[in-house]
């Protein structure tokens, strides 16, 4: 998650929701605002909502948390039928208020809203082509180039304009487009990213994660098909079919360590697979020692699964300071380390003596492990043995989530001895791909696993075009 | 101006300003927001810089007022070759961040960020057909419009681009469009709004009122034709003539009322001007009186004419409460008047027993005039006569000035006696339009007096079409 | 005026209001606020309300003008029946939130909160002797000492609390005091600063200004007399004597700038006083000009009255950038003078090729002086003849008003033929000290004129111990 | 903690710091800042920090967390050689920023500033003992009573001074003062609160808690004890005894909830007293069950450790949304339990079918328990076995710690069996006091248990009293 300290961690990009509510009583700006602090984890730059009022739509959007971009007085005003939400994190499109989502366009038929997760491989090349028949963008966001495609197949009905452009596209997209009289969930052919459907007293309701339903009190139904248009308006739903299934290739990093504990993707509780990786892993790489510690928060289930099955005890080791956000001031180089202190403090009565295994769910540059490796040292730990619930990230990863280069990737350019060296414990385990897949309970072909493997559901482009829309 | 306390003035679109720098230890960005403040008058609702680092353009715009806007820090990001910064009070488009100027966009040949000061008369149409071809709009304002006629062109040379593009345009603008290494300033062949050229060691620059050369320490070059593109970049300043000049219609209530008294447009001193209507007032309505007194602020220089010319002493009659801004509390209907006198009070030692002579250089609606002719009555003034420095405006405006819809407009329904009953006033004398016109010292050819007159220098639609864009 | 742009001027301390009302539904927080907006002038650092609930008093305040400080939801929760409120440029007191009024305290008896206009000759003597016996100070502000001299007389009597603490205080006082149950009105024996009384629809209120009661609709009623504590509450309003008048001593410099011009003093008009002011001027130093011109705005009802003896025409030569404010980003170094000319800009048509008599109300340190004598030159004037409506300032005010200290003032240490020829003006002419006490229709008698004589209505102490209280 | 959505949980009042440092070139400001992250989980409501500057005291605070109230600016601002911190939770004294500590003041012999964690009991009475003489107070926290007595003592020496009005207090303190030159902790004679002393590069250093010590790498020397003033200037760290030691009466909620569990209190570790109360708890209210889970935050750790004594499998069930913080906008009547709901949503995976055994460290009023039992019952639960870490709180404390009125205390008035009815829970079980005083392993005469017993280590005053202060 973001944060004035940085920890080492994959970052994702986005989450979305979307209501359709005949009843006009019911506010669906509130429950969207609701709806986003269930979601904030997959995104902390920006936040929006687009509301239909039947005659048009009307939004609101600004850099910040939720609770930083709304207030009463600006929920008072998105009165309508329909609301879509959008919390962000960058990674294709600069951090400038201009790529905040929803966007929200006027063209021939109506308006519409479209908010993102995800990312498109041939962004690129789509843009070129539409700037070459005349087209301007605002914005370096996928969502601008989606809406110039619907609004250029210059058909009126809206699910055929929608199903037409979406062909077009090469790469991830959950979706979810609002007009003045219907809401729309979408996702990709190959299922890159999550979205599921759920319903509230007679509302249907899309969103990135279940845990949300959970929150608001609402039924889960089931996930959007890849591939599959879900339609909601005054009728009801209804479904359709944009491209055949390409093949499920749902991003592995949901259970590893985007999505809540508390969501449920194609039927498996991610908490569950994470104390089964945790698990997996002990049996994979046992090890002889006093204690199992998570690295906070997003290494504590795996942890406990480890713990669970060797048979060592779990304790906290690590205290998370939750109160550094994104205002703390940085300490300067003299005491560079008191970052990761002040966010991270060990439980010395507990390490103390101790031969500690620490088990964290994935090492993207390494540089975190090696100062945490320290502290429990420091705090008098006698060993200190890493356990990582994810395979080495090897590969970049082209649909939407921010791996860094390849270049950084410590796990692309050093073995697994190198790294435990790197990063001084006394041994380093990472949980095989497979006993990954497995904790899942789903399928191997159910995953994108391209930043382990290396081969992606699709063509991808050169590393060198990944960032060439960012200009700023 | 724009006010907590609205008073009943017609309201300007914006002001606008570009410079071109070849030497990159000018600081472009400070420079544009020093010249913002110049222009101020002309709009504070929202407040925009567009910078080109020579490869791409940066930018920023908020809603508010200069100082609202920018910071050093903001400013101390926006380094580069040139710049362009837009003030805006809305008419045309919504009073919504989405826009605020310049806008900026990417395009098949590089980045144009656009400024706008004025108003199509066929936007409307144009957005239609760009619509039919499938073009998407995120704003409401004209230069979304312009930018996509730009690019629809094809034309990789940007002038070519910009000048065919232009043809198409209908209506009032004068244009400041920036690219990555060019500067274009734009009057539209009726020159209905202000546009000047100047220089500052070396360095070209483009303003709306030469006001802002006058304080930058700048040279005065020339007024920008109708019908003109003037091109700065590394080479120097070219003209383009994109049409030919189809007669000046400079909007005669630059004079009135919008600029700043110490800018000189086309030639002739606004300063000047409203110092000669208020003699030419005199003379066309006299009266036998004790003290001339204006309307602060816009009244004062007519009042003084209209006393130098009929011999009758002149005095600060009203003082006006300068602190009274946008987020100033309403009183409640209780005691509505307060809000008028917490931003004007009379000087009760200077009216008492006075038969007062009250100038004000236009009337719109007339509810304001009402309450001061009550004010000065009430502060022991025995006689009031109004004395108004430009004719009764019965016409709607169609180019960029919100002069209120023509219902609201008492000079489209009401004989001058008429008014002068519902304002309570002892008599009430507007000067002619041939007397306004000659006290600029410019012929009658020189302007657009459609709101006085009825007759537009071009075909405009009929009313109820004017706020058509307007959705939100 | 305070300013991004600090123009050469005199600082005022502080305004002053306060209201009585019985009837609950009077809203005396917003009648408050709406009256400070009618004192900002006098003060706009820090802004501050207090109201009594009748069973205690609640506060309000913060830095920054009434418009930054207060909003409808603050406003709202400070319901209550009587209420004092305060603006203040500070002289004694550092500028920080601490020392903001007005200061609220409880004590013995009860809770008090006050408001102060003035400065006290002796507060660091009694604050020597209140520390002696154990007294803390949390402000260097003196109504903290003047509220502890109050709570030390132990007396039950508020009145008589009060007049026994004024009995011990030196120096310049109007203050305003509000107990859960009482309003006190006080001007000290010398009645250096000024305070009336006014009467709304039965309701007292007090006031540094009379202007206050022409906005809100109130009847002016008299000044509060030196040494007069006026009692408002439940029986109504009456008059206590703490001390016998001493002589009047009221701050001339009400009338040359402090003063709104629509306000009157001692039954003399300011504007009037000004005007008569600038005539007396024109008798006492009359030039050969072409055009008078005011500096604005502070000059330009002296310099109508210079034109009007002189006969020579009045121009407004100047004009004044009203946007710049607080946050404005100071040019550099290199473009020192951009500042001045932002916020002053002359109007060259109406300045070229003329003898121009420029009037101001005062010359302080004497640098903006020479700034605007350059800047008409470049304008074109062929002559620049400096007439100024107050005498050479020599001496440090000691009572509030913020005038440099001795060896910055221009007067202290230059003849007015140096002075002169520092400001490189043609010629120089102050007014006279007789001449400005006759432009006020009163009496020598009634005046401090310390400032320009040197001689004072009291002992004061030496210049050194001026800003003794200033430690941050 | 302080969140929109307050659960039931005790408040704690404050955390202080402070450091001494002979070395200019550390910033102390900065450490205190860092230190006060560090503290922020005992105060979340306002923040300051005051620095001496060898000649005076110079001090920052405003309502808000740590981030909302520093940043580089003010932070570069307050530079000196000492600084002490504060973070509040306002129990004694209204929720206003003249609330807001450190408390700065000058009094004869210069400058003081003074944080204060704790309440006095006493300090209605002696603030009507210092009235009578002719005090006035500008707050209602007992920082100031403490200020004035120290004053009022007349003593030069601040440490003679602190030590004479130190035996005035009776009531909960721990203090660090702030002179010129002098920094000193103090613990009132019972040791309610935590103070530590620390060193960091030879600098001492006062905290809280000692978690501070270890995040900045500094080195725990001992508590400070009770009765004790430890003073830290130039010449070093020396010990005064102002008072007996009157028995240790340490807040035992410290272990329970408060103190962070990376802490050492007395010398004993909460993370690991935590550990243990849960095993206790375990071992006191076994019960046959499948599923331990805690309470996040403060529940998890006893959870675990009853999940450890009793063998019965650890999960986390209940997953808690970090982002809910203070401008959360609470759902209307109609979707009250949303809040709790957004804030705390359980793992249906996990807890679907189990008989569940949920630890919570405290029940005040009862109202989130019963919220929670339903969740987990709506999750699947098949059974909800409730077991608390802490014994019923049946009486107020008078020491700081908000456990609202008796009356509100579900503890004070309801048997274990009715509060089980109420929270709808199948069993209840809270530790005895015996068994929660073993698991700190420090003796029972070490701890205040008033809450828990109704006795208290001095004379309180009856609960009436307890809010005398409290006006707004």
């Amino acid at each position: 998650m973001f944060d004035g300290v940085v920890l080492d961690k994959p970052k994702e990009q986005c989450g979305i929701f979307g209501i359709f509510c005949n009843n006009k009583k019911v506010d669906v700006a509130r429950l969207t605002y609701y709806s986003l602090y269930s979601l904030q984890h997959r995104g902390q730059e920006s936040t929006g909502i687009a509301v239909s009022t039947e005659s048009s739509i009307i939004s609101h959007k600004q850099m910040g948390l939720v609770p930083e971009v709304f207030n009463d007085g600006i929920l008072d005003k998105l009165k309508g039928i329909a609301a879509i939400g959008h919390v962000r994190y960058s990674t294709t499109g600069s951090s400038v208020l201009a790529n905040a989502q929803p966007l929200v366009v006027k063209y021939k038929s109506g308006t519409m809203a479209i908010g993102h997760n995800g990312n498109l491989v041939n962004a690129l090349k789509i843009r070129e082509e539409l700037e070459d028949k005349g087209t301007v963008f605002q914005t370096t966001i996928d969502s601008e180039v989606i809406a110039n495609l619907i609004a250029r197949t210059g058909l009126q009905n809206i699910e055929e304009g929608v199903s037409s452009a979406l062909k077009k596209l090469e790469g991830s997209f959950a979706l979810v487009i609002l007009t003045e009289n219907k809401l729309m969930g979408i996702r990709d052919p190959y299922g890159l990213r999550p979205l599921s459907l759920g319903r509230l007293d007679g509302n249907y309701m899309l969103a990135s994660e279940t845990c949300v339903f959970e929150t608001l009190g609402a039924e889960f139904i089931r996930d959007v098909e890849p591939g599959e248009i879900v339609v909601v308006d005054e009728k009801g739903v209804r479904s359709i079919k944009f491209d055949e299934t390409k093949g499920n290739a749902l991003c592995i990093f949901e259970f590893v360590y985007f999505a809540r504990p508390d969501s449920i993707i194609h039927g498996s509780s991610v908490h569950m697979s994470r104390l089964e990786a945790g698990k997996q892993l002990a049996r994979e790489h046992p090890v002889d020692a006093d204690l199992v510690i998570g690295v906070p928060n997003s290494g504590t289930v795996a942890a406990m699964g480890y713990a669970e099955e060797s048979g060592i005890p779990f304790g906290i080791g690590l205290i998370k300071n939750r109160y550094i956000g994104r205002t703390f001031i940085q300490p300067d180089q003299h005491s560079r380390e008191l970052g990761v202190k002040l966010k991270l403090n060990p439980v010395k009565a507990l390490i103390k003596n101790k031969r500690v295994v620490m088990v964290d769910d994935s090492i993207v540059r390494g540089t975190t492990s090696r100062q945490i490796v320290q502290m429990l040292r420091d705090a008098g730990a006698k060993e200190v043995h890493m356990r990582v619930s994810s395979p080495p990230i090897g590969y970049s990863c082209y649909f939407g989530i921010d791996t860094s280069t390849r270049k950084e990737l410590i796990g692309a350019s050093h073995t697994v001895e190198e790294i435990c060296k790197k990063i001084q414990a006394d041994s380093l385990g990472y949980i095989s791909l497979e006993g990954l897949i497995r904790s899942t309970g789903l399928p191997r072909e159910e995953f994108c696993v391209g930043c382990f493997e290396g081969s992606y559901p699709m063509k991808v482009p050169g590393e060198g075009n990944k960032f060439l829309f960012e200009k700023e």
